[in-house]
């Protein structure tokens, strides 16, 4: 059986901006489109040219390779012209391959938001699609409030349905605006829409998760025959969030119900990288992964000891719905880890580090790996700093120089003149072969002011650290209040281009800073020493 | 129409125990099962009686007043009298009013984890429920696996599920114990096992939350016929946790297409009680509540500021699916960047600030608003400086106390005994009514301790912020390197339960930690204030 294309679309740049809490910058922007395209999805929402200076400066240019790059505005208002709407003008110029309108198909919406008479709507639906395709746009429509439209008023949702539709628009997107709706009433209505006359190759489903059912409303108007799946990285989104894509993809291509039957743009072997994604999308956006996110969560695989561990060891698959493996994720039964050993020594001999399978060393690395992960240390997210304690652990690093101590201190008082004034400054004390050197320095805040004393004076190493930078710091706290354990991460730069990423954990945000700046000026005087034989032992 | 009645089981104790980062002390199991049954759940299951010493203690009496205290366990084990069990025997021998057995269902694990034959897994079941109706409690049993094991082998899951209903067993509870099903198979298969002979009301179903769907896949078996569904609070459990019952309840209870067809055991007046349930067993986790929860959210009903906002002013019920009131939540239109002047008086109105149209000091409002949003201040996740900043600039808020100035230190050196030892002292300066007061702490790193410094000796107020305690501390680099921008959210809560977020911006961490420290006492201390005519003039 031939199976049909599911078509994926994200709008993590429009609807997920939405997200209380979440304003992308046009760099974060620029970021998160690169990372849908290099994933394969088939078109990329990108946002609202016109509304506001970071969208119009995002469509700019085209920011998308492979996927179609879409811009999102309202069809044009009622009683102007099409060449008279600035805001739709703004829309056929921006960047793009495709204008997604959206059109209210709710008629009490229609006069309380648009304050239009429903003809004039399904006007402005008609000439907004035909003047998006003559500018040569694939054009679509999002049907705000189809759902609660449709139960009020059945006619007139189908009627802007049915305009879109005719005037060409690639996709008519039925959208559960409000999130209310439940699985059968979506399996019902876009059943009758289709029955109607629209087919289900030219409809979307957009569905919120205010009931928890967003990937369930999603899948009903799929299995009902709609052909387009729009949502979000994460499920980020207004309100309670939009259809987590990084749930629907690999349901969609792993889970027999809907796999024999449909096929997306996703690749098997892209699939692999959907805990990745999902992860260096929360890591932008400066936040905790969700450990029971379902496929990409820590725990999604994981089997606290229990009733069911010692069997799950005698047949893992039957305790799996889905292979780990398949979207990068990994199995976790708390008990020993079979699987670990080899997945250590494949990263150590990526990174250049060879190690013998039966070296008693490697436990000691895994086991302090573990510990300190369970502390707070991330890893996954330092490759430089685990690079040194993987080689301080099978080989040795040189101890180039020495913090024998520091001090930072801030003060906010009235200056002079009566302004209030904040100063930050650092000493540092280093030892270098034997000699003693104190550094000073002023900063904007204490760790800037520390990472300027600790660089400012190292001696022999000086010239060699001349050109590392600091491209991006981030800060998470773990748990709790002021007094929680903060992690540190730090991402250095040299002349080369070469980045590198460091970790510090401390209930000391100041400690945890130090421990990444110390990490990251070591691994580039390691780096530098490589090819003259500091590798592990 | 007569409304069918759907039963409550919550497994908060038992199945949300086995949540990785999860383990409840005895007194947290007791706190979490009086909170259930003031709620009003039918079921509380506890726990495992006689698996370990908490579970065992936890059973030494009964825990609920109202609900169904349930024990639950495995049947007997095969080839042993039912009197010959131990297990069987803590289990009957336990306090509670039911039992929940849990039974092999799918053939393959009979054999994987029991090593028993299908004939005497059969007979465990019969054997067990019927010595729990012996011993006078109401029995029910778990079938695990059901609905991977009617895939596999249907009449020898069936088999199962008919033993425990002609043992008696009040409920035979089809679990998706791996997660994997998808709503349309729970639907048929829940279909035909009414079909075989077992009536819907007495079927239960347990469904895991692996792609996403527990909701969807709970509801679809109550719509096939099941009447008692399990889950958990916020939706903890095993891998992606259990069904959640906070998004279960509102949508059985208010959703028309189901609330017209079943009725619960929750009144609405103890409906409008579960955003404070939801959020105070996330207190008792010690974890942020997820402000996009289903209902509970405190972004489940916020809209940003954009394209919906000003409709929403005009008939917000349009917007939202259920009243924000009848779950105990409220809508938030959030003030931000692109927010207009119909939002902000809404927004203030909300607040108890009356402010007229025409006031000129709400543009001033407005503009400082934008400005300090271009700064990098994050308004809509800081109600409580937005409200400081409005009753600023509209009226006034009295200098309650000054910070003349403060130093913060963080020294690392070695200790006396040669360890390595980091100290953070903070000292400020504050003047009350004239007289200065200098306080000294130290802390974990130096936002600590300024945050108790400063909270150290606060005159004549130090009695009214005695409660108050810091539950959420971020921080957000906005741009670059350690000189980057910081933004300092920290979330405060006093004893009466109330949670409030403030905001501080500066290239200095400490600076920035400061403003949110401030806001966060002064708003407090206007709060206490407000009946006493504080509100802006």
């Amino acid at each position: 059986m031939k199976r049909e294309r599911i078509y994926l679309f994200d709008t993590t740049l429009r609807d997920g901006q939405q997200t209380p809490g979440i304003d992308f910058s046009l760099e974060d922007k620029i970021a998160i489109a690169s990372m849908l395209d290099a994933f394969g999805m088939d078109y990329v929402e990108g946002g609202y040219p016109g509304a506001n200076p970071t969208d119009t400066a995002f469509f700019a240019e085209k920011r998308t390779r492979q996927s179609a790059f879409v811009a999102f505005g309202m069809t044009k208002r009622a009683g102007v012209s099409v060449s008279n709407d600035p805001g739709l003008a703004a829309l056929l110029q921006a960047a793009g391959d495709a204008v997604c309108f959206v059109a209210k198909s709710w008629d009490f919406h229609v006069r309380l938001a648009l304050g239009c008479s429903n003809e004039e709507n399904l006007e402005s639906i008609r000439a907004s699609v035909e003047a998006a395709r003559a500018a040569g746009k694939e054009a679509m429509v999002d049907c705000e409030h189809f759902f609660d439209g449709y139960k009020a008023n059945p006619a007139y949702a189908l009627a802007c349905a049915r305009t879109a539709f005719e005037a060409g628009s690639r996709w008519v997107v039925l959208c559960d605006t409000n999130g209310g709706s439940q699985p059968d009433e979506v399996r019902r209505i876009v059943s009758e829409v289709i029955d109607a006359g629209i087919p289900g190759d030219r409809l979307g489903i957009h569905a919120h998760d205010d009931t928890g059912q967003a990937v369930a409303n999603t899948l009903a108007a799929v299995e009902a025959g709609a052909r387009q799946v729009q949502g979000t990285l994460n499920g980020i989104g207004e309100r309670c969030g939009n259809a987590n894509l990084v749930t629907l993809i690999p349901t969609l291509m792993l889970k027999p119900f809907y796999a024999r039957r449909f096929e997306t743009g996703i690749s098997r072997q892209a699939l692999q990288d959907i805990t990745r994604l999902s992860h260096a999308f929360d890591e932008l956006l400066n936040r905790a992964p969700d450990p029971q996110a379902p496929y990409v969560g820590a725990s999604a695989f994981a089997t606290k000891a229990g009733i069911h561990a010692s069997a799950i060891l005698k047949a893992p698959e039957t305790y799996e719905h889905v292979p780990p493996e398949a979207v990068g994720n990994a199995r976790r039964v708390m008990v020993s880890d079979q699987g670990g050993r080899s997945n250590f020594i494949a990263e150590l001999r990526r990174r250049g580090i060879a190690v013998d399978k039966a070296d008693p060393r490697l436990d000691t690395l895994i086991a302090l790996v573990k510990e300190r992960e369970a502390q707070g240390y991330a890893y996954e997210g330092a490759d430089a700093s685990f690079e040194l304690l993987a080689r301080r652990t099978l080989g040795r690093v040189p101890e180039f120089f020495k913090v024998d101590s520091f001090r930072c201190m801030v003060e906010r008082r009235f200056d002079a003149r009566g302004r209030l004034k904040t100063v930050s400054e650092a000493v540092v004390r280093v030892t270098i072969d034997g000699e003693t050197r104190l550094s000073v320095a002023e900063g904007h805040g204490p760790v800037n002011a520390l990472d300027i004393a600790l660089r400012k004076d190292l001696g022999k190493y000086q010239e060699e650290i001349a050109d590392l930078s600091l491209a991006d710091y981030k800060v998470r706290i773990l748990n709790g209040g002021t007094e929680a354990v903060t992690r540190v991460l730090i991402e250095s730069q040299d002349s080369t281009g070469q980045r590198w990423w460091t970790v510090g954990v401390s209930d000391n945000i100041i400690d945890a800073s130090f421990q990444a700046l110390m990490d990251s000026i070591v691994f580039k005087l390691v780096r530098n020493r490589e090819g003259a034989g500091l590798a592990a032992e």
